[in-house]
């Protein structure tokens, strides 16, 4: 049974995508408290952050400010900051501040890609060329991210050997690597394993809770090899798109998982979930993440009263 | 990588405890809603419904009126309808009516097992036996659920050789076969395939929602052969005493990822998701089943709105 669980060990990298895709639907909120919540995600071991967005403050006011929010953290060493940019623009700003790697996204599906961006896939693919140009000059990483990868609400189903074709387009623009996203929560393990056929485990994968397979999905790429994941603090963010209960992959969500397979993050479990239920207070609404109001396993119940009979089954 | 995705044509049969276990902690509904519920999802196209439970209704007055509900559903030919029994009273009465299967409820933690029926575990090994005796005399199979088998609030963690030793007991004392529930969501992927290691991959698992676990813990279980599951339609149920979101796996999510698989349950998921969407006026409240709210992953955008600049990635 060993290939069901990844062998204890096992490298996996975790990029908290928490304070751009997490709070980017929220109320803004204060520069100072979105420098408090990325401190305070690498306090708790978190490494790899998407701090920031480039876009622009009238059609994103929630992630205005993005070079004050870079100035004001407290990086450790080892710390990746990412920024995502939308543009040559934004990436010029992103890169006269002080960063890790660009984020950079494109759809594969085509009217997705129309309605997120205005533009279509090709008009994408060379502005992201043009982002790759000036990151390469920089020496900065560029980090592509393809969104309804497991399908598109507008399309349907994407074939695999079309994304991986896109896939192949990005690194001959420049990008550095690939990272898949369930823009909508269309993927499932089947659908997961089908792209991994087609573009290997080496990519990194964004998925989303639109209907509840975060975490199966996360878990069945870990077995065929994947080892990078976007994951959110509190579950934060997912597609405004999809209605109801969504929120991505919520990163202590998979730490757990990943602790009890003896699967090592470097992060502190309970101090991530002390991070994720503060969230509750800034947004000023419950977080999708179980374990903010659950616990982790380890949580006991002292002081539980009796159960009704055969009620708690 | 085909041991990741169990092959198409697997037979998984699906127990839908919603009727019970789902209405359970909810406030009290009118026989006749519970027996529609039973009826509705008969017609969409599930076998197997733990259908009533035969506890006092001073105790659970959810749960009050079983033989009226036997009395009022339409069940199909092949259907198999479960009654939930507490002991050896609640047996005699269950087996008065036209039921196919009896559920009987032990705990692998004693603190549990004291605190919900107030009795230990050997004292309840006792009872169960002497239903198994009055069942085999009516030909009814017992199937025991053995609680907390993926650790207790109280004890913390159970030995699987332990686990294995008391389901070894109960089928000496009769039963007819075993499913083990992860009361308080402390079961993970790893800990599903340590149990299954001591069981074997021939008993139902009963997988609940608390830390967001319930749909991969399935997963794994389908991988290592596991083929019966518990689940309730919308995701109700569950623990009452673990706090906040909680929930059964919903069945309506199992039957998404197995259809992409091309494992049918004969179940027609939208009528499915019909059925679990009604239940948030049955109940007052919504709940906990991620379909209700985004539908299936057949569902379209059609007339969606244009989105803002990477809002949606």
């Amino acid at each position: 049974m060993s290939i069901l669980v990844p062998p204890s060990g096992t490298d996996v990298h975790l990029r908290d995508v928490g304070p751009r895709d997490g709070l980017q639907p929220e109320a803004p909120v204060s520069v100072e408290a979105r420098v408090a919540l990325i401190d305070a995600l690498f306090a708790a071991g978190i490494r790899s952050i998407e701090a920031v967005s480039f876009v622009s403050p009238r059609a994103v006011p929630a992630m205005a400010h993005p070079a004050e929010v870079l100035a004001g953290i407290s990086r450790p060493r080892d710390a990746v900051v990412t920024a995502l940019v939308p543009n040559l623009h934004g990436a010029q700003d992103a890169l006269a501040c002080d960063i890790d790697e660009l984020t950079v996204t494109i759809s594969a599906s085509e009217t997705y890609n129309q309605r997120n961006v205005h533009r279509n896939i090709s008009a994408s693919l060379e502005e992201i060329t043009s982002i790759c140009g000036l990151a390469a000059d920089a020496r900065i990483p560029v980090d592509a991210v393809v969104s309804c990868a497991f399908g598109s609400p507008y399309e349907g189903d994407v074939a695999p050997t079309e994304i991986a074709r896109l896939g192949d387009r990005l690194l001959d623009g420049g990008c550095t690597r690939l990272t898949y996203a369930d823009t909508t929560g269309m993927a499932t393990p089947t659908r997961i394993l089908d792209l991994l056929a087609e573009v290997g485990s080496g990519v990194g994968l964004h998925l989303h809770q639109t209907r509840g397979t975060a975490l199966v999905n996360a878990w069945v790429a870990l077995q065929a090899g994947v080892r990078r994941f976007d994951t959110s603090v509190g579950g934060l963010g997912g597609s405004p798109f999809a209605e109801g209960a969504a929120g991505n992959l919520a990163t202590e969500e998979l730490v757990a998982v990943l602790d009890d397979a003896g699967i090592s993050t470097g992060v502190d479990l309970e101090a991530l979930i002390t991070v994720a239920t503060g969230l509750v207070d800034l947004v000023g609404h419950a977080v999708p993440s179980t374990l903010v109001a659950a616990g982790s396993r380890h949580r006991r119940a002292d002081n539980a009263p009796d159960h009704s009979i055969d009620e708690a089954l």
